[in-house]
């Protein structure tokens, strides 16, 4: 959905989503490091000076795709079946499909290396895969509540959400599979050690 | 411990010290993203051509020096009194001041943007701050196997120390406090709530 630099002024709205598109699209392509907003600009068909209007450096654009959900949206949503550990293992198998194939994988070292850059990505990658109201990690975990030994009353959800998000990230950076055995290893993590 | 330009040939491993600790110097004062091949070479006082003949991108240097402890190195050793729950606390602290801290929080950034590139460099992060050997934090848990519920034979040690540094990375990215509650919430993490 590039605006063409050619079909005139292009109104606000409509040149801010094109901006995103293309920073996402070219984030896809080449990583973060070979990002620039020059090239940005010359896909979404404006000016430099009108992207340096809005942000001010290529990693508040991400930040603002993340936070729109136009990165990693809307595909992460840990189900309830009402059996915490089966609906950790589907979402941590669904987590492993988008954020460490071969293409999801150099997306989600792209979105950390803009996080290096930029506190705001790094809280937003974080909300992005733990999510936030239902259908997000802590959700599920609050829900799970007095089902397992491991989730008393006053258990620390959000920080064993972030221990699992951390994990998720160090394995990305360190290319290790998410493969049964870790998937497992991770809902234990979460949720205690399965019941003899 | 620069090498002179000026002082003629040097010995292998004088130079390749010296280009070690030139990238660590810089890494620390300008960030990975603005670390270049040409800038340790001077500040080093070799030719580029030196360093291409050993490493084959800054990642590369940044990787090694992890790997000799030149970063990281011998801080971050968990004790062991016999109490896992002071033991973690006491190894979190520590860890708070050295990765959290103003300077080490840009120091951890740039190791973290270092390991976007370069997987080696994620795993020894990793290594550097989970350890191995004894004074690891998996070491630790697996002495205190049998003393928690949360620790039963069979726990997954390695996965739960991998959570542990995930979170403390995500904290990092996100500028996040590692205050006494987010210390307290992690040993929950790692080795189950308090008991009551």
């Amino acid at each position: 959905m590039a605006v063409s630099s050619r079909s005139g002024p292009v109104r606000s709205e409509a040149a801010r989503q094109a901006i995103l598109q293309a920073a996402i699209e070219m984030l896809a392509e080449r990583g973060y490091d070979h990002l620039a907003i020059e090239g940005i600009a010359s896909r979404a068909g404006v000016g430099k000076q009108t992207i340096y209007r809005w942000w001010k450096s290529k990693s508040a654009i991400i930040a603002e795709a993340l936070l729109e959900g136009m990165i990693l949206g809307e595909r992460l949503e840990v189900p309830d079946t009402g059996d915490v550990r089966r609906d950790l293992t589907t979402w941590l198998h669904a987590v492993g499909e988008v954020l460490l194939s071969s293409q999801g994988e150099g997306l989600v070292r792209s979105l950390i290396a803009a996080a290096t850059d930029n506190a705001d990505v790094g809280q937003r990658l974080r909300d992005a895969i733990a999510g936030s109201g239902s259908g997000a990690l802590s959700t599920r975990l609050a829900a799970a509540i007095g089902s397992e030994p491991h989730l008393p009353e006053g258990a620390p959800i959000d920080d064993i959400a972030e221990a699992l998000v951390g994990a998720l990230l160090l394995r990305a950076l360190s290319r290790s599979p998410l493969d049964d055995h870790a998937i497992a290893a991770l809902v234990a993590v979460a949720v205690g050690p399965p019941r003899a």
